[in-house]
């Protein structure tokens, strides 16, 4: 007969609080989940908030907090958060760190929210040093995705990883270091599309009709997909308008047009990053959750790169954080990989 | 002391007849303008207005064309137009003709509108041949810019032709005909880009405050245009995302972003275009009206192209189809370039 478990105590309340949503997790001191919430309560819903009752942000962060902490379960322990919560317009600007930095997790000192009772920490960022003209680029919440994702392969000393989301990223490490990333604003363009351009016009109108089928939907894709890798020397808004001439021409059903303008954008950004974004001979995933990460994977498949698609990755990077800033113990394995 | 001059009739209505407007101009039996007229009542406009008053569209075309002859003073005398009112959607479908078309008013003939007194007729459109996917793409309106421009330049044999606008188009003539277009959805991009993205927020959010003077919109203007020519292997939705994080940094003012944004775009396209879709040796020639043209040549200037700029080519061009199909007489000039 086994030994009785004691009952495992909540140690830390682990946030991926972005812009409009809001992850959350109760975790014991060996960094298991003990129960979960998402909802919508992200810094848009808790910012028109504070606006409607006439309160500051400040306090309704707080009072956001304290309905997970209460759905949760978990009074008194400390939060870890990342993700948008942490920018200028969040509740505390947790900084960025600057590009080159270490990919360990030991190196994302959590900047601590003034008041906040029990103790609330934020992940800072990170950013690019500028390009040769000038331009730099930022990331808030992948970073946390990206220590998740490293741990899961292993903390591998080169790697490349794909962010897919509203804005997408590519990220390098070299040599144990974050080295660089760029962002592809490719779910922002595609929702852009369909709500402001001719393209999206048979969508709006709803002769979208009945939802096609998954088979249907996948075949719209791939059709967006081969345009844009077999006209590559065309410009952007010369590819994307072949939305609209296969609609005139019937050939595009309504249903399928934002699956063909998603498998036509992704198929623009896969084909201009592959061969500059992705350092040869490192290990490759994507990390994303929900149904991007399968098309990429599609884009990427058929363009002759496999990649592992990591799903929930942010949780993991959580752990890490909280492991090498004292607010879970670390385990043997992290001991382990600091002392060697 | 000369003769006196008898004062000259309108001989035909010329319209020019869009989306969202409408120009009109009454001419003398040897093409000269007698009266002009400018006015927001294009397709949409005319459209609204059937529903509101639930009249067919057919009779609000046929009620704004009235108004027209009327503040044209030229009662009676027939009618020749281009544009989207010869679309599906408008007064009567001008169908289109198929590439390659020969590049001579005489093969543009106007379809005649059923029932319209005085006589209405209006001009065909282009469509292109399938490529290797099946894409093709349509033009309605400037091929009538394209005779008039072909009617300028002398009609040579071999031209290439940018007309700037909300969907740009660069065409190509060789051998007398009409080989090939594609179109650039260049100026709707940057309308919902603004409208619809992250990188609109300043401009939405009234940042831009007071007018940027015409040396600060160009220098935004030409920072956008480099920001796309030095980064030509990244995916256009990298590129395009330079204009949040310039914004972030403070390197790039509110009142900028529309400038910067446009750069960008017209960069991205000409940039593409230009090794592709330029026929070597022909004459080149930018046809637009308004301010497009100067920021599509200053584009093109910076890339090392020098082209000529022709403006209001519609209306030469619906003289010279007039004069083709006998609702103007020909010209000398017409006439013995159709003998030699």
């Amino acid at each position: 007969m086994p030994h009785p478990t004691p009952p495992s105590q909540p140690a830390l309340v682990a946030l991926d609080w972005g812009t409009s949503s809001l992850r959350a997790w109760s975790l014991d001191s060996s960094g298991s989940v003990l129960s979960a919430s998402t909802s919508q309560d992200g810094l848009r819903a808790v910012g028109g908030r504070a606006a409607a009752d006439k309160t500051s942000s400040t306090q309704a962060f707080a009072d956001a907090l304290a309905v997970i902490y209460s759905q949760l379960g978990a009074a008194g322990v400390p939060a870890l958060a990342c993700g948008m919560v942490g920018a200028e317009g969040g509740w505390t600007t947790a900084g960025r760190l600057d590009l080159p930095a270490p990919a360990e997790a030991r190196a994302f000192q959590p900047a601590a929210v003034a008041g906040a009772s029990p103790a609330v920490s934020i992940i800072p960022g990170l950013k690019t040093a500028p390009d040769a003209t000038g331009a730099c680029d930022v990331i808030r919440g992948e970073e946390t995705q990206v220590l998740g994702a490293l741990a899961r392969l292993g903390n591998p000393a080169e790697a490349n990883l794909i962010l897919p989301g509203t804005h997408t990223k590519w990220l390098q490490v070299a040599d144990g270091k974050i080295m660089n990333f760029q962002t592809a604003m490719t779910g922002e363009l595609h929702a852009a599309l369909l709500e402001a351009t001719i393209l999206g016009d048979p969508v709006r109108r709803g002769e979208a009709g009945a939802a096609a089928s998954p088979q249907e939907l996948s075949a719209a894709f791939d059709s967006g997909l081969q345009h844009s890798l077999s006209h590559p020397g065309q410009p952007f808004a010369t590819r994307v308008f072949s939305t609209r001439t296969r609609y005139l021409s019937g050939e595009l059903e309504p249903s399928g047009v934002s699956s063909y303008l998603s498998g036509l954008l992704i198929g623009d950004e896969t084909a201009a990053m592959l061969p500059q974004a992705l350092a040869p001979g490192a290990p490759v995933a994507l990390c994303a959750d929900g149904p991007l990460g399968a098309l990429y994977q599609r884009a990427l498949s058929a363009q002759g790169a496999q990649m592992p698609l990591l799903e929930d990755t942010a949780l993991d990077g959580l752990r890490a954080v909280a492991r090498a800033w004292g607010l879970l113990p670390e385990t043997d394995s992290t001991t382990a990989l600091t002392v060697s």
